[in-house]
């Protein structure tokens, strides 16, 4: 599915708001691309972020969903709209060990006032690349408050 | 409901496991109350935890919702047992704006294998008090892999 | 928490809207209490409405749980609205196995677009009542659209 | 991903399961396809299956996701075992307003204990498909326990 963004300064405007996340920049997560109805965000392992495994914590992983699906939904909204988590279910699929946690969030459907995204979070280790989350979300746009 | 606990060092058994989250104490986290089927965990307010509005990022709340949930289903687990995550779902209800995020977690169904939990968190503010996420939960008790 | 409604004839608004509701009718769902955030529904055993163990099945646990939660939702919603599931999310406590199947709605939070709603699920077996399925929604308010 | 059933005779398995669920006879449900981790279930309209607008009910839509979800991963199960729903969350995306409605469940990670699935349920009018519901669901395996 090919989504035509309402504003056509989606990416800066994506990306000015990932940057006064200061919890993305305390987890040194990254957003890595921005596209119409499309968001991945990469955050590499540090000990600071494990559960008592030592493996990524599942609060990483869903702040890691819920920043996917919420950047992925916001892309499409209108420019003078700020986005709103409503609520988000996430599923844990396998423990998150490795050396790399990546999310992809993509819109399922758009819509004027509330957007439903799915996300799947990846866990990386030695080249190799597994499913460790996947989550079912809805955000809803906030018309007229501008995220800034 | 009153639920009794099968390992009475549940509560040590918590803390300790607790404790091993380095992810807690990243995030200044403090586990305030253990008890059979029940976990309360505090967060103050700081600007590293936020989001682009300056309140508690989505993702503070919905890793202190699986971390009481997932405390308050491992206080009632047998002795020689872990506690994994399975799945949580949190609505937001109000933003995290305030000076403190707390979080309490509950049993509702404990079961050999499966756990059900639900937790509220609220934000504190001026000494008002308001919820402002939930989530409901499972958690799988994972026989005969203990905790550390 | 007390509720005010915003249409002093919520109940007879809810009560029509149920009764034009052909599938309760043919699941012979009996609309039992209508309060302001509130709603009970009551559902008798048939065999038509079991799974292959000869137990209520999960889809009518989980249809009388939209429905105690949208009407408990509508219930506090103005006079020319309707209301629209948005999403909910199901837990499975227990077996429906038993002569009656009762639905309590309430809501947890209102709001003039988004209302949350929790809903508990009851089986009633030889006068024993037993939680066999809770579940978290959210709702929408679609103002200027009447439910007639 | 192609999926390896643990039961070479899966297809009579489910079937079999799903002509014992009264409740599909009572919708008028039709296992359309059941393969390795894949079930089809179509529902042709009926007034007797809606809500107060005439659209099919959003139970009716819960309840197929359930069942696709359910006998996905059942397909997937040894022969001695049988299949319970633990949760499932569904998203309504659009009214269920069209003359048959069709769901569609994969099995997204399978294990030992616990399967995970997703749903997407379409609506058909004038030969017009629509999602009109996606689902994410947890699915136990309860070994040992026949389905018959």
């Amino acid at each position: 599915m090919a989504f035509q963004p309402l504003d056509p300064e989606f990416e800066q405007k994506v990306r000015s708001s990932f940057s006064r996340q200061m919890f993305m920049e305390f987890l040194h997560a990254e957003l890595i691309k921005i596209e119409p109805g499309f968001c991945e965000i990469h955050v590499p392992y540090r000990k600071e972020l494990t559960q008592q495994h030592g493996f990524f914590h599942a609060g990483v992983m869903g702040t890691i969903a819920d920043n996917c699906g919420g950047y992925a939904a916001f892309s499409l909204m209108p420019k003078d709209a700020s986005v709103l988590s409503v609520e988000y279910k996430l599923n844990l699929l396998a423990p998150g060990n490795g050396e790399l946690l990546t999310g992809q969030g993509r819109v399922i459907k758009p819509g004027k006032n509330l957007t439903i995204c799915s996300t799947e979070i990846f866990i990386h280790k030695n080249k190799v690349k597994k499913l460790c989350a996947t989550s079912l979300m809805t955000l809803m746009t906030m018309h007229g408050k501008k995220d800034r």
